[in-house]
């Protein structure tokens, strides 16, 4: 079973996430600038999602090309990241249309955090599927911005509670930080074919 | 004709039904916790179809792999099931916002039911074109749990009106039947490469 | 150009289009069986439209696949027909809203003329495209089915105003006159590949 | 690293974008003709919208055929291409719904001027990652109608607030400029081929 359906599923699911988040930003009745102002959070927050599910695609599309076939395993955890990822749009809407307040916030870091858990998992279905020598044990090297990542959400959620620009900034700084491409699987693909 | 179009139209139309049937999760207007609670049956109810669904693309990947030709036959049945999975965000989301009342339940009892069914009709339209010695006819084997399932909806569409709380159950156990991996069609396909 | 990313753009804005009509069908907000009884009309017209848009996927899947070269004007053509199709949902739902009222009857029908109009400028731009010998012209024949249709569907426009049910029961008539498979084309690629 | 999920992932996209604009025309409430008239600017705005998407689905596709190799600043630049795109819908129904009142015409003109700078940015990901002998780069001679092009916008928007009809005829004369298809790629590829 190769992995060109689990990559065109997948794709089509984020797509309809990224895309459905934007309906959030309903239109408004105004037709003056000052109609825009009370979307501005639910903007800034479509931003960070947009960034995010960005991100996820980026990296979906790099470990599946160090995944040589499809599983049941590696199928259902795939579909387990898609759920969480599907549940972006919500948390997405709640936090902007709140202004950012604590519980809204702490739930999208729940959904952050609980979409990083997801796509270790799918990492780890996959290592179970190449065996001990996988290209992509190697390539993950210490996974240190895998690790970092849940870690920051947890941080962030409780932050939430206290000061919840502290975790909108962490949500920012970890975006940022994935934002730098991972050149990893790539570079470990390359030397392989060469 | 070969069935790679089929596949792509039917992953695109089951990515849509996954992440459409989350808008029946509105965003609430309070900004605290409480304001989740009344969700909770709307999601309780999405986490379920998800499930459905998960498994349904799981399933129509593993036959269409079995299935070399697309006849009209095949794509008219094809298209039939997937009518049958676009009604699951409507009566996902009617089940869900009515706290699992008896008429609701047994409407999205009724849906599975016609979806199970549909789903077996298009597995005989990939025989028919297969021929006698299909691939995929001694890979079914049994197909006890093709059987069962449908029935157990009927149990289940009975139970809504008596307790409807056993509906549900059904409904959960046969998910939870179909998600153990259905290695049939992988091995045969397996063991004909062999 | 090969026709692949053609029919993949193609294959997502059907599927989108046969998802989001169902979207019309708002979830009730009574429990009982009674709170469905005013969506049988707009169920019955989400049934017939989801017909068509199967119908038009199945043609223009044969038509593609005697298609060898995605021209510019084939590439606009193609746009030009999904445009209409992307009207079905609106002409869906505002004719079972208003339970086939004469002018959302007829909009209806100019809706499914035009798309009829844009499918027979799309072929015509495939058999430019191909050449007079073109294996898709003699495929086509006569093409009785392609030129009754548009007819058929200016009679409905104006027997909706007469009496709106005559209009409903040609739009069936066609949809069931197509579903007969049309074996045209792929018996030709048959012919040509023996 | 093939571009072939690159383009998949836009198509899912971009197919999104077109078919969610239609939802802005929402179904009215009257059964007459009279009822559709409000409609008009939200309709005309539409048209003008799938133009422009498919436009640039029309150039995208021929950009990438130029394209060997999916590096991540060209996943980037198409994901923050694809960002301004999805703000398709939202300035649309703005602008229709305000029947193309100066404000929100400006803001389509903005949503159009980003949308060709990132455009622009996309098509320089690929000549970086392609070299300086690129295909494309020859290709794309002068290209004065991508500079244009921002140009026109920007005195649009500023027309939006003298005579906002003029912003219109702007927008639908840059458009038609792009209707007529670039030849440039497709005839560097035939001419590398021959």
């Amino acid at each position: 079973m190769g992995t060109g359906r689990l990559e065109a599923f997948s794709d089509g699911v984020l797509a309809i996430i990224i895309t459905i988040m934007v309906l959030e930003l309903a239109v408004p009745h105004g037709e003056e600038l000052a109609a825009l102002r009370p979307l501005l959070p639910v903007f800034l927050s479509y931003v960070l999602s947009f960034l995010y599910i960005g991100i996820y695609w980026n990296n979906h599309h790099h470990l599946l090309k160090a995944c040589g076939r499809a599983s049941g395993r590696v199928l259902w955890a795939n579909l387990h990241l898609l759920f969480w990822l599907s549940l972006f749009p919500f948390a997405t809407g709640w936090m902007g249309e709140n202004h950012f307040a604590p519980v809204p916030s702490a739930l999208y870091g729940t959904v952050l955090l609980m979409a990083a858990i997801a796509y270790w998992l799918l990492q780890q279905a996959i290592l179970a599927t190449e065996g001990p020598d996988a290209l992509l044990r190697r390539a993950l090297g210490s996974d240190w911005k895998g690790k970092l990542s849940p870690l920051s959400y947890l941080v962030a959620i409780a932050a939430s509670f206290w000061h919840h620009w502290i975790a909108q900034a962490i949500y920012v700084a970890v975006a940022l930080l994935w934002l730098v491409p991972d050149r990893r699987i790539e570079t470990a693909l390359l030397q392989r074919d060469a």
